[in-house]
């Protein structure tokens, strides 16, 4: 494992990197991508990107004005990827050549021979933003954009208990480099289409509850996007919602995926850890926010199993 | 005007204090009264509070092991307070007597003799965090959730634009005091009982729109709490809602009050001004969240009035 000055050490002696992001990205793997990338051109290196899932469109920001040049990679590294099955379509071609990885997951699985993991981070950009930093990269308001995005969409606004003073000390940092925190918070958290009102209202009148109220659950079929014209991502935010009723100790969203394959994404309040329920089902996480699939099942089957695994973990935490 | 060292130095020179916040109050006015009562009582002073209205129990822990004692004040001062008018059924008693205010809103109107205004200052609990440093108080857990509770809930969790660096690195002090952040914010924006939820639905469900989709209105009769159950305040967050849907600039909650008279939430998208369209009907605010009052007139008359007031407002910006 690898301190900040070692991994900047690794850097430095580093050119012709590829920097990988998780697939179904983020704003924190897409964040931190490219700030790192932005640093290492700025350094005077070559980098380039890459993911196995195409980009929504919200964060077409992040590689503005970036130059895209194609080159054979002699370095690959990952940032944000908690687990190399993460890499979705990418796996194959890669497994075996990254020799880095940045992450901040509690659940990280060792899969580059070298990695900086802390999981007391509340995001992977606040990584990186040190980084540079040990690197020498100065302030750039580009650069900033994307560190601030990163901090601020993996910890709902400052909102989670996974922010620390580090967290805010970073962010006051990159506002001042000139993040337009204010825009980006506009564009992830409070912009809405008219389809995604719509879908968001089907789903949540739909909501189940079981446990004694302690359990919340949501399913997202696809027939919602076809009704609506929302988009796959137009749901992202409902995950949180169960969680936030009163009583409710864990929250689960089910999506069904284009594929058929169906996603749960479960938020938990204390004491339950959202990443020990979802590793029931090979999922991890983070302890209030965590994700695992049910490939080949269908829904109704899913949320059965989720259910009984909600209800059983509760008794394990003596909640029910 | 006074500055930060000029308030502490009036505030070092008094004792037997009564602090005044605005009517309906929220986390910042509570939090910024309770913050600064406990650093007077911690400097060795006699301080009480004054509320026009009751605190909602979500805010009680803002005062609690607080010792509440009784005495008649040799000084008044106010919190948060843009204006006489907004302490309810305290101004008749205190108009004239109050000698200080400390407050952060751009619309502030003159009514104190002394006073330290800074409309650039996110919360004024900001203000509040640097007048405890002036006075020498020392870390204080409860003090750190009275200063949090302020920054969260009047940036909408470090999410709207008045949000600045010194915001950051304040709530990055505040938790090192212990602020307990996670739970603060859980309670302010991720805690919602069923018939709050049940009553966000029936009157989102209503939305309406105009000026080509950039202005949504929502209404809220008194017979959606009674529907439902809910309270008053279980529909306070209902109002950053139609502002988040795409394309809209002006977004308007209505919600007819127990006395009859009809309130206005307005928020809006840049370049409009919520502060400057609530001033037409006599209110005032900040530049994204504001708000106005139409008493004596019906709902159906105050949407008339409020609809062709945006509309005005939207040509007045070249938007419409
Ligand atoms: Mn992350
Ligand atoms: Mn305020």
């Amino acid at each position: 494992m690898l301190n900040c000055a070692e991994t900047a050490a690794v850097l430095r002696n580093w050119d012709n990197i590829l920097v990988l992001s998780h697939a179904s990205p983020d704003g924190d793997t897409l964040g931190s991508a490219c700030a790192l990338m932005r640093g290492l051109l700025a350094l005077g290196k070559r980098a380039r990107f890459a993911c196995a899932d195409t980009i929504a469109p919200k964060y077409g920001y992040l590689f503005d004005g970036m130059p895209q040049e194609d080159f054979a990679p002699e370095h690959v590294m990952t940032v944000d990827v908690a687990d190399l099955s993460l890499l979705g379509g990418l796996r194959e071609q890669f497994e075996g050549r990254i020799e880095l990885a940045v992450d901040h997951h509690g659940t990280h699985v060792p899969f580059a021979p070298q990695r900086w993991v802390e999981p007391h981070s509340a995001a992977t950009t606040e990584l990186v933003f040190l980084l540079l930093q040990e690197l020498g990269v100065g302030p750039d308001r580009a650069i900033a954009d994307c560190i601030y995005t990163g901090l601020t969409t993996d910890t709902g606004c400052f909102r989670y208990r996974s922010v620390t003073p580090r967290t805010h000390r970073i962010a006051a940092e990159v506002i001042e480099w000139g993040a337009d925190a204010g825009e980006i918070n506009r564009v992830m958290f409070e912009s809405k289409s008219k389809a995604q009102v719509e879908a968001e209202r089907i789903v949540l009148d739909g909501m189940e509850f079981f446990c004694g109220g302690k359990c919340a659950m949501v399913r997202v079929p696809r027939s919602v996007y076809e009704t609506t014209g929302a988009a796959d991502s137009d749901l992202d935010g409902v995950a949180t919602l169960p969680r936030q009723i009163e009583g409710v100790v864990i929250g689960v969203t089910l999506k069904e995926k284009e594929n058929g394959e169906v996603k749960a994404s479960v938020r938990t309040n204390l004491p339950a850890d959202s990443a020990r329920l979802c590793a029931r089902f090979g999922g991890g996480g983070h302890k209030g926010a965590a994700g695992c699939s049910f490939p080949g099942i269908t829904m109704e089957k899913a949320a059965a199993q989720m259910t009984a695994a909600c209800e059983d973990y509760l008794r394990e935490l003596n909640l029910l």
